[in-house]
């Protein structure tokens, strides 16, 4: 299950086995099965999770008790609950949307990284500008995109997803209602 | 004008004389009038921008032309593309809506300086991780919440832009009409 760490650390740096040995200490390998919590909002977090295999997802709950999905994640993502960062508790909740094989690794840990690896700060740093720079985007479209050009734009990004997530919460991702994502399915299939 | 910069740093590190000698060398102050672009779509981007007096906005315009407001940044803001880390082009235009004092620095100084003040690399890896936060928050919020909690939102955490930012960019930070905007504004005001 290593393997698939120091792997995903090697599509941009090179790693020696000695540094793999450092890696290895900072992160705890975990097997999550499919229903099962990482989280619930309120609880104290301080881990990043990086996923190995399988699929999580990180939601919210609002005021009235609906969901809000902020996150699917499947191998070689990482999620988790940035209220860490204050010293807050969660605002979300992960959960395994199947079985999944994932590492738990403290926030200071990226800091220890990229101490010993120097490659990795700018590894890291650009993986959180990435991020940054998606999220805009998100912000933009959910804006301004029709519940169809959301869709479409999903299905671009994440054509693996379709398959893996139950059509409810892709729905809830996109922030419109299951009955208009069954209409555009619908709507697409006539075309082809 | 340095000094503004210095303050803000020392809001979470000590800084000695001779690192803020080391902090000159890697930004440039620029004064910009308010109507100018400090960037424009399809431009190569190298820089942050750090706001010292004033304010910016930074937009994208969609493919039917309308604009959509990602970021209002005053004092002690920072702003940016982010389009950079995949050498691409810009997406975003920024522009002064007020006469502001900036910094420009360029993209590697982060590593040159969190390199020489240890210090600024916890900070800066939290400053990015609030960022990703806030994004999260006004995802959720763009999907789920109506515009009048949006803009009561708004009002809470950005109380000085009402006064300094037209209404009509705030309706399109918002994802709301201008004219729904001015109806929530009036409502708001019988209220009182």
């Amino acid at each position: 299950m290593f393997e698939k760490l120091r792997a995903f650390f090697e599509r941009d740096v090179a790693i020696t086995d000695e540094q793999f040995e450092f890696i290895k200490t900072l992160f705890v390998p975990k097997k999550v099965n499919k229903g099962e919590f990482l989280l619930r909002e309120g609880e104290m977090s301080k881990y990043s999770v990086f996923v190995a295999s399988g699929c999580l997802r990180t939601y919210t709950i609002d005021n009235s008790g609906k969901e809000h999905i902020l996150q699917f994640s499947t191998e070689n993502w990482w999620t988790g609950d940035l209220s860490f960062r204050s010293n807050a508790p969660a605002q979300c909740f992960i959960e395994a949307l199947e079985d999944s094989e994932i590492f738990l690794t403290e926030i200071d840990s990226i800091q220890k990284l990229t101490e010993y690896i120097p490659g990795l700060a700018t590894f890291y740093e650009a993986a959180l500008q990435k991020s940054a720079a998606a999220k805009n985007q998100r912000i933009v479209s959910s804006l301004s995109a029709t519940a169809e050009e959301r869709y479409n734009d999903f299905l671009k990004k994440y054509p693996s997803l379709i398959q893996r997530v139950p059509q409810r919460m892709i729905a809830s991702y996109l922030g419109i209602s299951p009955e208009t994502l069954s209409r555009i399915r619908k709507k697409r299939s006539y075309k082809k």
